[in-house]
């Protein structure tokens, strides 16, 4: 039976590219090698390596000045290195769920940390709007969407310092414009390819300025002046990302991806607004097009639905532990066909 | 035409392994998803985990009181983490190589290194002897196997503070008493996997001794505390090295390993010393079994050597820039037939 993967991540990838992916294990690029077993130093590896920094570029259009690095490590080793790397003496944080609290905790253990704005009053089914930046810290971090609790930022601050954003669960879903970013980073295993590689767009001159030492795998510049190959990269997993950039462009890039993406979350959401039985538990203008979070008003009846969804190929849609009820992940590569056959379903509770 | 992959790392995975990996890219045990787009929470994922530790501890028979663990980041960042975590005041290091030469880099970042003893007056061409360990440093770091120059630890020495080893190129080619050892590590893309994931192998009780505040990402009690999966871990990575630990188990253990590859290296370094258009580059009580390094004598000949060696099929026998010549890497997935492959091609050098 073909399953509708909602989970929030790893998540879904589009079919094409896991059947490329897949290909290259047996024989990478008529090499007679797998993929897995060859040197990261070899001319066809460092086309990946090239060809998958290239396409971020052209996909974000990123500007001159900007170095883009496939890392190891995941979102959690940035909550350390962008601290490491940018924290002089302050850093402004806002608070918008889990992965901003670890980000918060990571950058006090090496400078002064001011939280400008917080949705914990609330459960994070917000985001906070309205606060002052001050002038005198080192840059704001800020979490673009926040996946436990399926809030995401429409639109970003105006900002006069360095803006830092972790992206990694609604990177390559709409354009963005990263001019007005100092620093973003994202894991891959979201919008981008499987687990282990991470993304770092960095506006170059920021780095160098704290007179910290920093350990040499922490360190951006290391990992600039090693072109992103300062040690073997985790190198299946930038090889998905580039075929799932690649998927991404040929389907018309980020343009093209938000409308398709505008298009399932109003579907769901309308859905979900008209079913007396369920309830969104996010803010609606902050609602995440990621990661819809919702509940069963009466949640008793949890099980039954569970199991519905389940008989309909459904996977993935049980809420972290931390919000409860239900999550529907939405990311680039779910098709609407997924979101219709969910939506029936909670019409069936109805 | 099948193809030698005598590549120095990412290096040579068993064809078996190759297959069940490419099919999990497609259906990952009948879930009807890929191994790419899982939850790392699901049951189906966090069996792979528990398999993959669970195989490292048979294999190597890893007593109680150390934990195993798959991270992100590779040898190299184990360099840091180990001074991270277990440097207080002075450690002591053996220079053995171009990797010693950085794990030392990392360490002088964080506390006083003493260098016992070092090859460098050789170009790395044997493993020092007859050092006196002191007994007032935090541990001693050695690295068993020098992948660039092709020098291997055959015995370890008798250590009065705990032992850390970077084992990243010969790992599970051989029998290994962990008891000896306070910290293994290694790169798992040599004998374990692809790239991607890192094995360590910790003893409990060194961990929590250095009163500093570590980043969550560089501290093992953290990865400890989350069973190895503290954040999204590098799933497939972990996944293609549980694939190659049941491969190494099927095969019988490390100890069947062990004399396969004693008979490799035999076959190869028998046949090098035998021609006189070849010389091996490091003292012979110190060869590695596991990358071969020679040279021919007449360098003008070496690329015809390349050329002929292509047609046979052989991959990856150039030597690092450092080391020059040649260098074949003889890891456990590496069939006797390739080692035969390439001294029949050697030979018509002579």
């Amino acid at each position: 039976m073909k399953k509708h993967n909602f989970g929030a991540g790893p998540g879904i990838l589009p079919e094409t590219v896991l059947q490329q992916a897949a290909a290259a294990v047996l024989n990478f690029n008529n090499t007679g090698l797998s993929i897995l077993e060859i040197s990261h130093r070899s001319k066809e590896f460092e086309a990946v390596m090239e060809h998958a920094r290239t396409l971020v570029r052209e996909l974000l259009n990123v500007p001159e000045g900007y170095e883009i690095l496939f890392l190891h490590g995941g979102a959690s080793t940035q909550f350390a290195m962008v601290p490491w790397n940018l924290l002089k003496t302050k850093a402004a944080y806002i608070e918008t769920g889990v992965w901003a609290n670890k980000a918060i905790k990571e950058a006090k253990m090496l400078g002064e940390v001011e939280v400008l704005a917080s949705s914990s009053d609330k459960n994070f089914s917000y985001i906070p709007k309205g606060y002052k930046i001050p002038t005198d810290v080192d840059y704001l971090h800020i979490t673009s969407n926040n996946t436990i609790y399926g809030s995401e930022m429409h639109s970003f601050p105006e900002c006069p310092v360095p803006l830092v954003c972790d992206m990694s669960s609604d990177i390559f879903s709409r354009p963005v414009d990263v001019s007005k970013f100092g620093l973003i980073y994202a894991g891959a295993q979201k919008n981008m390819g499987p687990a282990g590689a991470t993304l770092v767009i960095v506006k170059k001159e920021l780095l160098g300025k704290t007179g910290r030492k920093i350990s040499s795998m922490l360190d951006y510049q290391v990992h600039i002046d090693g072109e992103s190959m300062y040690n073997t990269p985790p190198a299946y997993a930038v090889y998905v990302c580039m075929l799932t950039l690649e998927w991404l462009k040929n389907l018309g890039g980020v343009s093209a991806i938000d409308k398709l993406n505008q298009e399932k979350a109003d579907y769901f959401y309308n859905a979900l607004d008209r079913m007396p039985a369920f309830r969104g538990t996010i803010a609606k203008e902050d609602r995440s097009r990621m990661n819809a979070c919702f509940l069963l008003n009466d949640s008793s009846k949890e099980e039954a639905f569970l199991q519905k969804a389940k008989e309909a190929g459904i996977v993935g849609i049980i809420g972290h532990r931390l919000s409860g009820g239900f999550r529907a992940s939405l990311y680039n590569a779910l098709p609407l066909e997924s979101v219709k056959v969910l939506v029936d379903v909670m019409g069936t509770m109805c």
